[in-house]
């Protein structure tokens, strides 16, 4: 079994009212100084096989057609 | 300034329903061996300052009382 973790966040120059909203509550809380708060989201796949090369195209491919949107978002793949 | 990222992941025993669909979508897409999805949060924080320590302790309670809910999630930091 293959693990792996995938992480997918915003391009830079998209728009994160999530993360603004976040920033805001963190404020509200007391926490002063936060300066950004940028949400995204994270994968953790287990994959049947003990090919991790394999694996990570076949994720690669997941990312591509259905975990990331990649007009906005950017991923990343760690195989552990 | 300095950059971290929060990483929030379900406890083992949680149910994920949201994971389960990722999964039987993947299987859709003809991605068979898929054994499991697990989804969770990321973020990634901006804080002012040049003391990493005091940043890492502020976030842990970031943390505890906004960013996770440490019933049914876990917390990871990573400073960077």
């Amino acid at each position: 079994m293959i693990k792996a973790r995938v992480t997918v966040t915003l391009k830079n120059g998209v728009l994160d009212p999530q993360g603004k909203a976040i920033e805001g509550a963190l404020g509200t809380l007391g926490f002063s100084g936060v300066a950004g708060v940028r949400q995204g989201k994270v994968f953790d796949l287990e994959v049947e096989g003990t090919d991790s090369a394999k694996a990570e195209a076949d994720i690669k491919q997941m990312c591509e057609r259905l975990l990331a949107n990649t007009v906005i978002e950017n991923y990343s793949i760690s195989m552990s």
